[in-house]
């Protein structure tokens, strides 16, 4: 990790600009907040990542809000899960997003989401919040955002929920499945045959709904019994154990 | 639970309202979705609970975006830990609810948070959903306002993250706590010193922070160790156990 050199720091003399990282939810625009789609507005310069040479899903949630005038900083992030290579297209991201504050504007991070729930801001904010003055603009999350299109609800009461990205191994994806009234797979993409196949081991096939891009055009919804073979990385399975519980 | 009739149903031919039950977030008003500011400033009714001769926490959130011409529905929930008050708020409620949609109005349902997420939504939603048609609009929870507050980042890669409400018994607590990488404990209150106990029992305090009301006028950030004796119903506990693992 690159560390970001300052000459005065948080606390120094001069008026250093300030980052946002916000949060745009899951990807219909209107569900960003209120607070972000003002913050973008009235950015000078605004940063986020994009798929090496391609499309930023970041950047198009946000476009209605960008004006002409605002200068953009994109990270070109390999699409590979090695984690050099992102982690120097963020050290190179942080470097440039630092000399802007140093010049005394502010940076509107965009963020798919929530920039704290498993947000790649994440590793922008271990770079610069030592150094710089950082706010975070909490976003809708897909959890939330899945739930309410599959029209259901999560947790009620005492009831527990759980995240669980799918990637985590058999013996711990099982011994969480059973623990928790609500559970979330996150992050499906190419473990999505392993984890329906435990899910289906544990008897959760009738409580689970499998959503594709929630909110988005492209939306899908369906008993986990009726989902594709394949699934993006952007899909997600909930899991409600609780029998009308709502009441 | 009082079933509701309505003439028609979900398919029938005449024209019924619609029931939005829409996302607050957490607090501050900025924070609440584009989406949800639109519907209450369009709304003709709209609804929301309150503490039985009391003040509305949803209707304070959207105060700046009700019109003055809008009808307001108001749930009276009694102040009380027994069941069968409070939904028999939600009953005459529902009914409510259910003649104005019948009338062909839609109606606004303010919620605090998310609508899905340990929300009173979710009990008009039980009582009004095989009648009627029901939107979710999902909102920004408590849970990654709390992590913004507070700059600590929730879960990245492949952690798993557990919600508790700290009215569970102290087993389920500590088997629990130990399991996850990161923790949220909801729903503090009176259960706040005996959840401490168990945190520092456990050798958690010093990764606990301790948040009231977050993104509030009256917001309170402290380490776990520095909170106060007493905590409110509106106040949350973030156990984050990795060491730096945002690179």
């Amino acid at each position: 990790m690159t560390k970001i050199q300052s000459g005065s720091g948080k606390t120094g003399p001069e008026k250093k600009g300030k980052v946002y990282g916000i949060g745009l939810g899951p990807g219909d625009p209107e569900l960003m907040t209120l607070k972000a789609a003002r913050l973008i507005r009235e950015a000078d310069v605004i940063a986020y990542p994009a798929l090496a040479g391609g499309a930023s899903f970041a950047r198009a949630i946000a476009a209605n809000f960008i004006t002409p005038n605002t200068r953009e900083i994109v990270m070109d992030v390999p699409m590979t899960v090695a984690r050099g290579p992102a982690q120097a297209a963020y050290d190179q991201g942080a470097i440039e997003i630092s000399k802007t504050l140093n010049a005394g504007q502010n940076v509107v991070v965009l963020c798919e989401g929530d920039p704290f729930f498993y947000g790649s801001f994440m590793y922008l904010f271990a770079r610069l919040n030592a150094t710089f003055d950082v706010e975070v603009v909490p976003g809708v999350t897909s959890v939330t955002a899945c739930a309410a299109v599959a029209s259901l609800p999560l947790v009620a009461r005492n009831e527990v929920m759980t995240v669980l990205p799918a990637p985590l191994e058999d013996a711990a994806l099982t011994e969480k499945l059973a623990s928790s009234d609500t559970l979330v797979l996150m992050k499906l993409g190419r473990h999505f045959p392993r984890v329906r196949a435990l899910i289906e081991a544990a008897g959760l096939t009738e409580n689970s709904v499998y959503i594709e891009r929630a909110t988005g055009a492209d939306e899908v919804v369906k008993p986990l019994k009726d989902a594709p073979d394949v699934a993006p990385y952007f899909s997600m399975i909930l899991i409600v154990k609780g029998a009308d519980p709502w009441l």
